[in-house]
């Protein structure tokens, strides 16, 4: 089974917009907090040393649609799920979930980096890292 | 010649995390500046009354593809261009470009709405405003 | 004794700059947070019908000492205090505690409104909200 | 006559909550902008290498008061000026002008500090920085 993760989210005053509802681009924020809360829950964190290599996952893409809106105090479920581990970049989805329906779906790209003073360079996901997205 | 717009918009400190570069969701509110912008530019507003209707344009889907990073102070010019313009909706890309190099392409999906009290109701583009959307 | 709640707070990557640290505008939000779910405790909302009022808390006065950085994945405890119940207004306090310190402290000056149509106006603290605001 | 600056900023959607007005703790974001904008202004820049020494200016209190509303598309201009020149630190204020009344006044304070890769530790702001700052 594909390593997943969900944790529940309140909405916050300062997610919506003039419209009344969360504003389109916070959705990617609470993306990446579940992924974070992910790479928590396997001993990991976004932020790591890794075998003396300074690692980092820059986002190659992202994207999400929108089937309906997120209010002020909504408290939300988001449902992450890894889609793929490729050699060097993995992919995964968030469900967004209010009062049991889909509300909106992401998508993520991100790449295994190794940062360096000079900028970053993607390398191929070390093996220990690996499994643990592949599998819980 | 499909309606396009662009403007230079810089890089602010609070755009950045602390990779040092601009947080991957801040991409997304820039497309939005470019787009509210071209809506100023064509007489319009992303927030607006129209023959008496109370138009709106919530997202669908929203992406965005990152080739390089943005920095603190970089001036980037965010180029945008519409695609398609349907019945109901419209589509736009914009490409972030930095010193004559594309950094990241988005691409965005809004649904002319009417506003109501009782939510949003979706309806076709009014004629005198996709006149607009189609060419400059 | 005064009312007063607290809660923990995760700090997210999307809160952090190129710094490293926190950026200080988020400090300001966290306020917001503790202060809203201040109200939820006492069953209030900071968006609210009142016996047939719409009421809304404006700011009108915001402040923050910082005394050390907040980073990320850092657990802190934002520990809110209400100072002062006036007339109108109310005035509370939010301590910034990580890891058994002080690292910021916040003060907010809020004033009771009655939201209409036309704009706002200030009106005295229901006596059914003051009594909570006043005392758990 | 103190150093001082000033820039026009257009309020965008994303600047907006769920009240129809600029969250109140974006106004800490534009008190930075213009401040980096007035930074510029003298040739430096609020992250710099002067002198051979990493320099970076944490704040250490920020604060602001509200007198009215700013609205999407609002251009608002931000006039900051120096009132204070420490030995370590520095002291602005922002005025948020919009349509010629006052509808905020921010004020801010800063430390000079050399950033070092175990820290930050303050130190007198370099006489030729310090030069820019009292005086234009």
């Amino acid at each position: 089974m594909p390593a997943h993760h969900s944790i529940k989210r309140r909405i916050q005053f300062h997610d919506t917009d003039m419209a009344g509802v969360v504003h389109f681009s916070n959705y990617f924020r609470m993306m990446e907090e579940v992924e974070h809360a992910f790479f928590r829950s396997l001993d990991l964190s976004i932020v790591m040393t890794h075998e003396a290599l300074e690692i980092g996952w820059p986002r190659v893409a992202a994207s999400c649609e929108y089937f309906g809106p997120l209010k002020f105090e909504d408290e939300v479920e988001l449902i992450m799920q890894v889609t793929k581990v490729g050699e060097k970049s993995f992919n995964y989805e968030v469900e967004f979930q209010w009062e049991g329906r889909r509300v909106a779906l992401g998508k993520m790209t991100s790449v295994c980096c190794e940062m360096l003073d000079t900028g970053m360079r993607s390398i191929p996901i070390p093996p220990g890292i690996r499994k643990k997205l592949e599998a819980e």
